[in-house]
């Protein structure tokens, strides 16, 4: 048996998000739909964090255990063979634990996730980025919102932007880093974290947005994350620019993880 | 009456092209449902070029004639409110000619046009740039595919590079301008000419892509365009990463002009 890991990479436009459904119609039915045509088994898989519909990835890590005997270059090409576009196999690894040590798992042997939220930030809506970008036509102040940020910085009970449907065990996270850069008229948000609660990304990005448009001070921050509760945050912002960027393992599994999306923003 | 000019940017994907058609599934169409019922009257639209199915655009240009007086902004965010997202208003101006003066005209007004062709350079196909770039997975040496570019710069017969379906009076244009850039896995192509012939962009990236993975030499795209026949040429590239960029019109016109993509490769 051994223990295959997969970088994936998707547009999670016209997927029902990434968890499985009875309709199959999610990034991770399509997965292992290909995946059963290419092995002629079916194969089970586990990621290291689920995504929402319109979300997408740059680098989503999967894992799976076969008996199949073939080269691990395979599980890319043959795999994608059987992937509409919008789904795509970047690397395969093998993963095998030496024994007596802990086994590689996509999930559990995370040590940080990293997501971007790209808007685009312009009087008018740009086509060429229609389901790609967030887009907010009022100016906003990146200052402002870097301000409100370092707030965010450490460890914290995130209650104030979990989702009601959140299934985490705790709401304390620790957030690594939270930077925000503009590149013309894109302005990308950078976000590390230990993990991330359900919506906790948009609704972080929301509450930004409000300290950047001018309509709440930076300060107000403090107050929306020391109040634990999900009223007092900005509404989820929407989907479409979210990007499930990168997951951190550790060196040993030698994971060939891409450095960059070929988004020159990321 | 007034003539109105209108900047209009769209993803290709989905549409059946730029010009009208019976079904209704153009860029022109729905532009022109949306100009309806925003005047509240039919109007008819001239574009500076027509593009095929699949093909973006950064900026194509149009203009129509009306007898509404309306301010002129408001025939952005008033027609987009009609529009799919996937096509967007990006700018209107009104461009009435002094008397005596030739009119403006979107397509023959026209100084010179810009595309830009984007490939995709890797082993594997990128998910975030399906539908919006080209992909090839050989090497391609872009130093080489300048040398054979180089042949095509200047006044020529370009029938080599002309689809049997072109309409043009003539296949004799001029090209201003052909570059070549590598940003990392990214290539993007820009070809500046007077005017193109019906598949003369994707033809002739297909030939220097020919050139690039060492197929062919440099020199000949020189016999290529000697040939002055469409069965020397390499077959028509997919219109995956092909961008309506940029129409050149004297500055008279005064037209706000966008001067780049919210793409930065572009």
């Amino acid at each position: 048996m051994t223990r295959i890991a997969l970088g994936v990479q998707y547009i999670g436009t016209g997927w029902n998000g990434y968890q499985k459904q009875p309709e199959r119609n999610t990034v991770q039915d399509r997965l292992e739909i290909a995946l059963e045509k290419f092995a002629c088994v079916p194969l089970s898989t586990t990621c290291a964090g689920r995504t929402d519909a319109g979300v997408h990835a740059i680098e989503q890590v999967i894992h799976f255990d076969t008996d199949l005997n073939r080269p691990v270059q395979s599980w890319v090409r043959g795999v994608n063979a059987f992937l509409p576009e919008s789904i795509v196999v970047r690397w395969a690894a093998a993963v095998d634990a030496e024994e007596g040590e802990q086994e590689f798992h996509a999930r559990f042997s995370a040590r940080s996730r990293t997501y971007h939220y790209v808007l685009y930030n312009h009087p008018n809506p740009s086509a060429l980025l229609a389901k790609r970008a967030g887009w907010v036509f009022r100016p906003l102040d990146v200052e402002r919102m870097q301000e409100g940020a370092r707030h965010l910085i450490g460890t914290h009970d995130f209650s104030s932007f979990r989702a009601s449907s959140c299934q985490a065990n705790t709401p304390v996270k620790e957030m690594h880093e939270l930077s925000i850069a503009r590149h013309g008229d894109i302005i990308v948000f950078t976000l590390r974290a230990s993990a991330f609660l359900h919506h906790m990304v948009r609704n972080i990005v929301g509450s930004l947005v409000y300290i950047g448009t001018g309509r709440n001070e930076p300060e107000w921050m403090r107050e929306v994350l020391e109040a634990r509760s999900r009223d007092v945050a900005a509404p989820t912002f929407m989907p479409d620019g979210l990007y499930f960027a990168k997951i951190e393992y550790d060196p040993k599994w030698k994971l060939p993880q891409e450095a960059s999306a070929p988004l020159p923003w990321l």
